[in-house]
């Protein structure tokens, strides 16, 4: 491709390297005075990066306190909560430390803590105005790049929403490092690593696809086939592989920053609300379907960069690393059809496809890991 | 190549497309209330972009006056007359337009605006402060790089010096448009494609490169093989190539602002100056024996890349392309001999170099494209 509409942002200045954390301390402290450290309830402490985070502000002489709340899909009522407890603290900056749930709160913790005046309205007002606190970000897992993207999923449990907020918030600084992958559970790295391809899929086929962002999904696909013999159960993972599996989230978070995500996250919400999946297993779940409705020289570029020899080898990669999903047949049907239903009344997403979605395919993408099976 | 540790920054907004500056004019005016509107003496004229500039400002009701004395390797003293003429006017941006001379200086002059009261001798104080008035960058080249890079390249006449400001300022907007290539003379396309070619070779042949900088260099790479048949002579270049020649030259940009250049462009510098070579001729007249004492795996990768089926192919472009340079045999022997001298005695440059450099290595570089022609 030739774009003739090439645009390329993302002002994150990134470290990815062994101990990024403590050898990027004075750039964590240069951040401010005293900072906001939001995590998940037990991950951040179990795989060591608050220790880390901590052990580099206190290096530096820097405050922190520490709001640990932060839930799955987390709700815009936590936000608040942590905007509450930073405005008490008088804290400058914010540190998000964790996978997309953490990293995403801790951009909108940044910008209600800026907005102070702001009431929990403001969260998905579109105003345009994007400033916030100056956030760096931590990533445990390696599928959401949310570190490098300015993207804060939140979830309005009144509404029934889980939705982007339309302020965008990039950290100012990402520090990335293999290790905190270690403690993750085999199911986590094999959800997340999906999630992280489904990315690369979704930014490659995608009508905001450009010259730049191609380039990021393409070092992304290259990236992504190195770390493929562990999640084909051939290679226990090393170092080098959690760090290779990092540095492709991070390509695939540069990706979808400039494209956003199309039908496979569309498909996904109600696998997940419904059925409590995990997010990557379930946006992968969809990501055959996808390829298999794309353009021919596409699909045969994607699968190869990938490291696939077919479509039918990444579905067998998939059911080995993340498993059925637990749902009977009858409720699957079901929540399958909803998805469709929920995707086919969302233009957005369905105007980032780079072809044109009739309902038909729509059907055939949602329910084609189940026809495969039969 | 893995690299233990990779790092990207590039903070500018980017946007390419025809009409660029018309289509972003609210984003140049986001920046600011008068622009000081930077330019060398003619080009920006001829090939239409200061029009662009002004008539976007002019639409958007923000203010701008013009300093079009910027000359080719631009001096400290034009900085400070630039400079002293936006202070009286009031400016609060700046906009570069035109090749890396004028982008260059206008990174410099928003510095030394927001830092009214310091001297010239700021300008290369290693202070860690790039704290500047925002910069919007109109490349009208296709070699410099600049509008993605934080380098200002300066000449202090009193000290024969000329060498990159310690002060590393990026634009805040870039507006990348191929049109303003359609104006510009065979040899200035030819040198400064070459110019975006040898930071392809140095980025990739570096020992700062990375996982990200390589993206950006191999990107870079496959979209110059693009346009080879334009250098090649074979091919009129229509707006699809003078635009792949821009986006070429930003991928370049990209890819040097997180290695630096290394050898070729340290042995150009005598070269340009008692020759009067233009940089980019300059540059890539070593760039064969740069890539000629390059492993070879590195060498066939980057030559295939780049379209080339051979080294003595990359030379016979760069022969037709460029010319040969305008000097007799003695006079060229000088100064080759010089540049050595002057390489040899840059640690920094000779450390960018993925491998270790002695004099002999040095000379062979050095002489040849000399030694090709015997």
């Amino acid at each position: 491709m030739f774009n003739r509409h090439s645009t390329f942002y993302m002002p994150a200045r990134v470290f990815q390297e062994q101990d990024a954390v403590i050898n990027h301390a004075r750039d964590l402290a240069a951040l401010g005075k005293k900072a906001l450290i939001v995590t998940g309830r037990h991950s951040a402490m179990a795989n060591g990066s608050y220790q880390d985070v901590t052990r580099a502000l206190d290096q530096e002489g820097v405050g922190h306190v520490l709001f640990n709340e932060v839930e799955e899909n987390p709700s815009i009522y936590t936000i608040m909560k942590a905007r509450d407890l930073g405005l008490s603290e008088g804290v400058d900056f914010v540190i998000g430390i964790g996978g997309g749930s953490p990293m995403d709160a801790s951009k909108a913790i940044a910008l209600m803590i800026r907005k102070a005046d702001k009431d929990i309205s403001y969260l998905y007002h579109p105003d345009g105005d994007s400033s916030a606190l100056p956030v760096a970000a931590v990533p445990t897992t390696c599928g959401t790049g949310s570190e490098v993207t300015g993207v804060s999923v939140l979830t309005d449990p009144d509404r029934n929403l889980k939705k982007s907020i339309p302020h965008k918030i990039f950290p100012a600084l990402s520090l990335v490092d293999g290790k905190y992958l270690q403690a993750a559970p085999a199911s986590v790295l094999a959800n997340t690593a999906f999630d992280a391809l489904t990315h690369l899929v979704e930014s490659w086929l995608n009508s905001k696809a450009n010259d730049f962002s191609r380039m990021c999904s393409d070092a992304g696909l290259r990236a992504w086939a190195r770390s493929l013999d562990v999640l084909r159960g051939t290679k226990a993972p090393g170092a080098e592989d959690f760090e290779n599996m990092m540095y492709t989230s991070t390509l695939a978070g540069m990706a979808i920053a400039h494209t956003g995500t199309t039908l496979p996250h569309g498909l996904s919400y109600s696998v997940t609300y419904f059925l409590h999946v995990p997010h990557g297993k379930a946006t992968a779940y969809f990501t055959a379907g996808y390829l298999s409705e794309a353009p021919r020289e596409d699909r045969e570029y994607i699968l190869k960069a990938a490291g696939f020899s077919s479509l039918e080898d990444f579905q067998a990669v998939y059911h080995r690393a993340c498993g059925p999903l637990q749902a009977d047949r009858e409720r699957l049907l079901e929540v399958l059809e909803q998805a469709v239903q929920e995707t086919a009344s969302n233009p957005a997403k369905l105007a980032l496809a780079p072809f044109a979605v009739d309902p038909q395919m729509l059907r055939r993408i949602a329910f084609f890991e189940l026809n495969s099976e039969a």
